[in-house]
């Protein structure tokens, strides 16, 4: 972020004797933490391996609120005032440290439940007894070989990884936070700001009691910022930010034949096919490009600002990479950069289904064809906006839109139906700004810290409840995922590559230090 | 048909005296038959019950022979020379009459085997046990109620129906030829023709043993014509005749994206999608009328004759009935009639598939996007033709074409791959020319018989092993279905209106008095 620093014409004259101090203490500072931290490793992985021990399922309250507790001990064990509040739901663990005329109020959300586990899809089909293994394990391999993690063996590298649920998504922060204060406090570094610790227990079923906890208590939770320690870092490894997320809704549109497929012998070429039809509605909704050709689609897109502009830029591709990985020569748009077409609205098809294909593929007019799309958002966009553009869109080609089953008479007054179901589900977009104070800080105190550029990306191209804390706390959140990208999140075999664990112990610490003094 | 020989000019003069007196002549011996069909309704259906009664399923070799042996025995009764024959699969049944001096040698086919049945699935759950309905069941419900079929009921009228697998596809026909032979004989009308009846066991099992049968017999089943006496009639009701049937092929387009399904936040406008590259590369293939606009498609249609044009265009049109019977207001193909659009080949999607769709749709990219299609082809149009055609059209899209999964090479080599895979399996098209001798002479005949015009199909929409006959036995071949056209074929709940059984063995009755003079 120096870099773009350096660009703006103003900040050449100013920033340059203020950074050198800064770089200077934050060098030492880094040192410092770097140590501790590694002094503490073998105690914090024994501490993380007796926390991943506990299944977190979502759904498994009982295991989900031993956690909780197994949380608000670690906190309390360094000296921050816990306690597990409830919510309806799973409870949430609030951790706090306040200090004398804090500089920034700091909040650290993260969720220490997890997504659900098939164990015999685990290659230990054990997904709560963490296991290490020297490396990636090869898909569908046992290898690299695993070792057991208790008692905890004596020696381990920084790409080693831990295998077991939540290992990355989302105990990992949890953890690493808890690390970092503690990294900090041994340090004898003095706490200049307020730290507020929001550990939630339902995020992956869905948030569903959020948002009454956060309106509930938003003058405790009350932040300058709140720090989103969740997700997967960037590509190349390097310490990681990000302003905003896409936001996302859904629908599904289902054209329609005969009321009942018929034989594509006595009426093919006669009976309207559904699927040439889903296929050329489709088809006009986008170039071949990748580009949306719906009227307005891109309207309401806020455009980057500069200094966005030129944190994608600095960003190291990896485009090559991940389309080798993932097969594919060329992406949709070629105009367009990953980083860069992220920060678009998408629409995107999830999938589509009319009679039957293979083995099952019968000679017939199928009755209906169906898709399933998934719109994109950036802020600004709206979802009532952009489907109801959708909806105009398929209307312009012809179709009479209804909600519901067409009945027969609807079928003989309209050649062309089309079903469009919407969904009252879904994210909005948000995306901070960069040209906040808080934002500036931030950037400024983590490239200090590591003193070199970190990879700061206005919007990533997934969606996270995060409007939420911009709604009722009023606070701006920016996110620091640590966790490697290949952690399977979600997946059967998710790890967390220890080196990025130290390294998510050292930004969190660096980010409690923000400070512009 | 009349209508269509009063338009030839050389007809006018020489036609209407030999017309005259066989006009007359077929009168009488209308009444004759009809009055003896009358006469033996109780015993046809008495005998037909028992029929039905015998399992058919293609696949119950044990019960198909009970069925060979019964029509054998039904043909000795009559004083028809008949043997059941082996084939190495299901035996065909073989009658013959020969007369000195026969005028024609007409073949007649028609298949006693059945597809198979679900009993459960069947509103009486017996398909061996037929039973009466006094008109056309409603759908989903037991209404009209059925009444037993043995004992024979003592009265029963033209619409009522007989439930039963087979009963109308196929051995309807059986029934119908086996009793229009008898009308004839107890009427005292000479026979002028040869008769060869080819009754086959394993039509409904793909007919594997067919060509062979016929390649070994060839000497003994040669006939001047091959009547296929098969499907349903036309919806009018009328008497039908069909001179051709479109010949089918398949083929099953991949289209690819990423190598696995991926997330569509990351990912998505970015990742290749496979379902809106397939929705363009099929709406790519025809315009929106339906016609196909794959270079070359229609190169090898041979135009109908004026004759069949004329036959064509005097066909009771039924285009609105069977448009309000499958729920639809308009065609694929506004500018032509069903009848008109099944004289040209049809490429029509089966089915496509990528990734989940309703319940089970997920936020993705989907890794590959299925299309299945068949072509169905009219005369002259060759199958590996036409899917060259397709072939190329689709790599004039820009792709590139493969007929194994891609491999990492050629994924990165390529980006746009379509795997196609082509069927080896499919029938050629047949159509018979209205203009032979035999042609003229059989419609004539049937239309004298009826007083009216009959139905002329010049190709029946579906696809049926028809050019075996004629390319193993040299024989054109003309279809005569009898069945209601609301038979429930290849479904559960199968019938027959005994108004169309009546209709049909005077039809056939009628077809095997064929004669110029």
């Amino acid at each position: 972020m120096k870099k773009i620093l350096g660009s703006g014409i103003l900040m050449c004259f100013i920033i340059p004797i203020f950074l050198y101090s800064q770089v200077s203490s934050m060098k030492d500072v880094s040192a410092k933490i770097r140590s501790q931290r590694q002094k503490n490793e073998h105690l914090i992985l024994k501490e993380f391996v007796d926390f991943l021990s506990i299944p977190n399922v979502s759904a498994d309250r009982e295991n989900v609120r031993k956690n909780a507790e197994f949380i608000k001990k670690m906190m309390e064990k360094r000296g921050i005032k816990a306690r597990v509040m409830e919510t309806g739901g799973n409870p949430v663990v609030y951790g706090e440290v306040i200090v004398p005329d804090a500089e920034w109020t700091l909040g650290f959300y993260a969720h220490y439940d997890g997504q659900p586990v098939d164990p015999r899809k685990w290659t230990d089909s054990r997904p709560f007894e963490p296991v290490f293994r020297p490396g990636k394990m090869e898909a569908g391999t046992d290898f690299p070989k695993p070792i057991k993690a208790v008692p905890l063996p004596d020696n381990y590298m920084d790409d080693w990884r831990i295998y077991a649920r939540g290992s990355s998504d989302d105990r990992a922060a949890v953890m690493a936070l808890i690390a970092a204060f503690d990294a900090l406090k041994n340090s004898g570094i003095p706490q200049k700001n307020n730290l507020k610790f929001i550990f939630e227990g339902e995020e992956e079923a869905g948030s569903t009691n959020l948002n009454s906890f956060l309106e509930k208590n938003k003058e405790i939770l009350e932040s300058d910022v709140l720090l989103v320690c969740d997700g997967p870092i960037y590509y190349s490894g390097d310490p990681t930010l990000f302003f905003g997320v896409r936001g996302i809704t859904t629908l599904e549109i289902t054209v329609y034949g005969p009321n009942t497929s018929v034989h594509s012998g006595h009426y093919g070429n006669w009976a309207p096919n559904p699927a040439i039809r889903l296929a050329r509605l489709l088809a006009s909704m986008k170039d071949k490009n990748g580009k949306v050709l719906v009227k307005g689609f891109y309207d309401t897109v806020v455009p980057l600002t500069e200094r966005e502009k030129e944190a994608l830029k600095a960003i190291p591709p990896f485009d090559t990479q991940i389309m080798e990985l993932y097969g594919f020569s060329k992406p949709e748009r070629e105009d367009l950069s990953l980083m860069e077409s992220i920060q678009l609205p998408s629409l995107n098809i999830n999938g589509i289904q009319s009679g039957w294909v293979g083995e099952q593929a019968r000679t017939i007019v199928p009755s209906e064809a169906i898709a399933s799309i998934d719109i994109r958002m950036v802020n600004d966009n709206d979802a009532n906006d952009l489907t109801q553009k959708i909806i105009d869109h398929i209307k312009e080609q012809g179709y009479h839109v209804v909600e519901e089953e067409p009945d027969q008479n609807t079928r003989m007054t309209h050649p062309f139906i089309a079903k469009v179901l919407t969904s009252e589900r879904g994210y909005k977009a948000s995306r901070t700004s960069m040209d906040l104070p808080i934002s500036e800080c931030i950037i400024d105190t983590l490239e200090d810290f590591y003193g070199e550029d970190v990879v700061c990306i206005p919007s990533l191209g997934g969606s996270l409840p995060i409007s939420f804390f911009n709604e009722i706390l009023g606070a701006p959140t920016i996110g620091v995922p640590i966790a490697n990208h290949d952690n399977n999140q979600h997946q059967p075999d998710e790890n967390l590559c220890l080196g990025h664990l130290w390294q998510g112990i050292e930004t969190f610490a660096a980010l409690m230090l923000t400070s512009n003094k």
